[in-house]
């Protein structure tokens, strides 16, 4: 079952989970401020916010004012990254180069205001499969060579997600390249019979991907930071309690990972 | 509506279309040698095969073997290409390099026989969202790649499919190296809304893919063949009248492309 923002931090500190990203609509439910209470009263951190970006509309203006503010709830959690994904393409629009073109632009802009806020933004390129949908950059190599052109590794960094990556073979020689850039580190699993482009993810160990593997390489690279586990699961775990998915996601994390 | 071998073809001759690729099952149902007859009849003919391939399973022999067979089934109907897609992860295999190079050798094996019966393999890589179902290979760089370890490019070739590689940033580059190994082209259309991982697809112009811009390049780099129009959609276009298909792929490759 989902649950409201003070049942979910509420659940993770019974079973022990200290660290957590916050999602944006969660947040937006109940304010900052509120959320950083619940946070500081469970002894939970946020470590990252997602996510922002969103930059490939067609008018970006609205985009970045609406960053401006997610950057500030994120500081406000006390949030070191925000996920950042650049957005799909709108309806009738079939110029993925321009659409590319606007995302690294916006996350250019963007770069300033998280500066000053001391948040980091952690680039994450999402599946091919919703490559319209959410994120017109799909491979590791494109969000490495965005960083590349902005050169502003101080402030940007990498979002990398197991079940969008998986299935590049390049995967492992970019995570190589990454080092230091790695801020966050997602994983689920996928399944062999996946039903839904968005809604479908399974949980460590259920699926194809060797998330073992890929945690290690990206520990070799430079990687010191927290797995998170992010299971959109809206037919399975988003049905489930609470307290059965958090208490699967420790088992699954020590045995699978 | 879906429909038996004969009632397809006499459907497209209907309208026109005098070359179509043909499905294994379909042929399978009714024998090779009575496919050939109504494709003659109907003043048919069969540019390609699909799908051959399937060589990532743990025991490749029987592969082989079936792989023989349809290479003899797609000589026999007159198809000038077999579309020979790799093969997915079986269930609990993780190892994404070890299937890529069954795959490799599998292929390998098969260029004999295919020489011998005057068939070209086009190699196709398929969507990253099938990458444990169908292919392991999911973008025009590897499959390029294969080509060139296989050095044999009397033999070999590849299909390209919009809908499987529409999202790479590194499509426009790949499809300038492939010049000549173009044998087919397949086009379809990527639903903003995209309900299922396979059986999905949109006729051109109803989605995110431009088509008509792949085209010119494909045809820049040197294909000279036939556009072929395939359309997976079990909830939208396989429940209709097959007329009002074919009719509508017509008049969209006279305009989407």
């Amino acid at each position: 079952m989902q649950c409201d923002f003070r049942s979910s931090i509420e659940c993770f500190a019974r079973h022990g989970v200290r660290k957590t990203a916050v999602w944006r609509d969660k947040l937006e439910a109940i304010g900052a401020d509120e959320a950083a209470r619940i946070l500081n009263d469970n002894g939970v951190e946020a470590v990252s916010f997602c996510p922002g970006g969103l930059l490939t509309a067609a008018d970006p203006a609205k985009a970045l004012d609406d960053n401006r503010r997610w950057i500030e709830m994120a500081a406000t959690v006390g949030a070191k990254s925000m996920v950042t994904i650049t957005g799909g393409l709108e309806t009738g629009d079939r110029d993925l180069a321009g659409a590319r073109l606007r995302a690294l632009e916006g996350i250019g802009k963007l770069v300033p205001d998280a500066r000053a806020a001391g948040l980091r933004l952690a680039l994450e390129p999402l599946h091919p499969m919703i490559c319209g949908l959410r994120s017109v950059i799909s491979t590791l190599a494109d969000a490495n060579a965005i960083l590349d052109r902005l050169q502003a590794d101080d402030v940007m960094g990498l979002a990398l997600d197991t079940y969008a990556l998986w299935w590049d073979s390049e995967l492992e020689r970019q995570m190589e390249r990454c080092g230091a850039r790695i801020l966050n580190f997602h994983v689920s699993d996928w399944l062999e019979e996946t039903r839904d482009v968005r809604l479908d993810r399974g949980m460590p160990g259920d699926g194809q991907i060797d998330n073992r593997r890929l945690r290690g390489v990206a520990e070799a690279a430079g990687f010191t930071g927290d797995i998170e586990v992010e299971i959109f699961s809206e037919a399975d775990w988003w049905q489930r309690d609470a307290d059965e998915v958090v208490k699967t996601i420790v088992e699954r994390v020590a045995v699978a990972l």
